[in-house]
């Protein structure tokens, strides 16, 4: 059995810059809820406490988005995105309270240890805790597999590799799936996105290294160039003979009434997420680059590239103006010593 | 070497109904000559001859197409696709004539035999022939291969596999291939639909099996759910160290230039798209389908499933209108018995 967690109330808050409406919220976990859905995360796309001015304020507030959920699912569990230091250990307990079911506690993929209490809150509660190690791709697999080690020490249900910048190849996703699984008592799963268009072969073959829960979002809601989508995963885990407790039919059916909430808009896998997925930033990155980049009048492609090469990570919205910044002095600089050598 | 084929000005003019301009040819192959495409494919979307009442009028004839591009092409091939039965071998010729490189000769997965004459035209007249074996998923490895080999006799320089329904999974497409290089003596290749949003890991898939010809379209263009995206496809093959002529810079100029002349339709990949791609039909009947489901007011679904069930293969159009009025015919059937029998 494929656990399938919904990530349009979170993930796809991306989408949007963080707009989605507690009746959206409402009548999209209703749909989910009425499709089998087995998780439905729901929360800013940075997850609690993620509402700000450096990463978005977000339309309703982090126990208004969980309370609408929380109305409207009944076998479907509740899930939360946390991220510790923009998410504190109050909001977990206000999360908890409300009665949310699956905390999934995240850490850039080298830094596993600052997930230890939050793991440890959740489970003490009695309630599920995902260690996800975001940004796997910078990882090694035998890096990646000792973080996930440390998050099953403290108490995870599970790990979840997260592609955050859809860098990764199947190959990628194939060699550090298959050491998680053969290494780890406990469930692994895999979260992508669509920069280089291979989310969904990205997910299948994290299932058939033995992944057992699988993120994704209706019609490519999410950031950048949009999650695993839903529709197709699930289609082709169904053909294949994976049992899942949604199915296409229903999916369809979510689909149509997401249409009447949602209004989604569609990511195109555009040639900005693409560079942003080859040169492995995080994939909710795109919007700030192009607009430092035009603010600053500097190349695009050439911001996404220095970004990586200094290794970002998500949270570091603020390097990406102090970058593109930086570039344009850069720029300036050359031209003028060409200039004065053209006078020479 | 990778070969890229770019099928944007052929298979992508199925998403406008064949509409086309000389005006768009002209700037998208002018454009794909300087982002140093290997093959540049022209024409209606089902080929020489494929302009008629059944399969949509193209808005320009073959001959204005492929005089348009070839007057914008210097290193670039400019290729032709051609199924027999619509195409005649006096379309050939004059495709010849106008200076078409590569003839990419067409059938059904099990019927190569009708393409040995149009093969040998091509050859005879010192030009390029593939062999490409259509809507390939309806074969087993083993038919296939077989029907490839027939092609090889013939004289094609290469065979395509064609996955015209979008319904191959990366292991289909791995256990096609893998037996194809290693039993051809010729190259091979592969050409995708997106309907379960695989086309691209399908493609990457065939060129680590040895394929060395790849067909895309650019933003997704084409049939149904679109091909093979050329973006994400070109910036994995690059960044895994394959050898192309373009590079993912190119690609972004192309885009940007094709932005200009074709207003591109980018096709999400819709429910529609992944039920036909699911049930393995041609990737063009979506819009039929849905034209005859509303017609006749069935379920679009079950129609899909149908003609699945009676294996449709392309240029059947004319089946969806009547298996839609069957399917209607037995709707009202069944409903009067229910009535009578609720009379009782």
């Amino acid at each position: 059995m494929v656990i399938i967690s919904d990530s349009t109330l979170r993930d796809g808050n991306h989408a949007i810059r963080h707009q989605l409406t507690v009746n959206q919220v409402s009548g999209y976990a209703a749909a989910a809820e009425k499709a089998c859905i087995d998780i439905v995360e729901v929360g800013h796309g940075n997850g609690l406490g993620g509402s700000s001015s450096l990463l978005g304020h977000s339309a309703a507030s982090d126990r208004e988005m969980l309370e609408a959920a929380r109305a409207q699912l009944v076998r479907s569990l509740l899930g939360v995105h946390f991220i510790p230091g923009l998410g504190k250990s109050a909001d977990i307990a206000m999360a908890l309270e409300i009665g949310v079911d699956v905390v999934r506690v995240a850490s850039h993929c080298t830094e596993a240890n600052i997930t230890a209490r939050f793991i440890e809150q959740t489970r003490t509660a009695g309630k599920t805790a995902y260690g996800v190690l975001m940004m796997a791709h910078m990882a090694s697999p035998e890096k990646l597999l000792e973080q996930a080690q440390l998050m099953e020490r403290y108490g995870a249900d599970a790990v979840i590799m997260m592609d955050s910048a859809g860098y990764s190849s199947p190959n990628m996703v194939r060699e550090r799936v298959r050491l998680l699984t053969e290494h780890l008592n406990i469930q692994v799963g895999f979260h992508g996105h669509n920069n280089l268009s291979v989310a969904v072969a990205n997910t299948l073959v994290a299932v058939e290294e033995g992944a057992s829960i699988v993120d994704g979002c209706i019609q490519g809601f999410g950031a950048g160039a949009g999650n695993t989508q839903l529709e197709p995963l699930v289609a082709i885990l169904q053909r294949s003979g994976v049992a899942v407790a949604t199915s296409f039919e229903r999916i369809a059916e979510l689909v149509e009434d997401a249409g009447k909430c949602l209004q989604p808009a569609t990511p195109h896998i555009q040639i900005s997420n693409i560079a942003s997925g080859l040169y492995g930033l995080f994939s909710g990155y795109v919007p700030h680059v192009q607009r430092a980049a035009r603010k600053f009048g500097v190349n695009e492609f050439e911001l996404y590239k220095r970004l990586a090469d200094r290794k970002l990570v998500a949270g570091q919205e603020d390097v990406i103006v102090e970058e593109a910044s930086r570039l344009a002095t850069e720029d300036s600089f050359n031209k003028m010593t060409k200039a004065s050598e053209a006078l020479g």
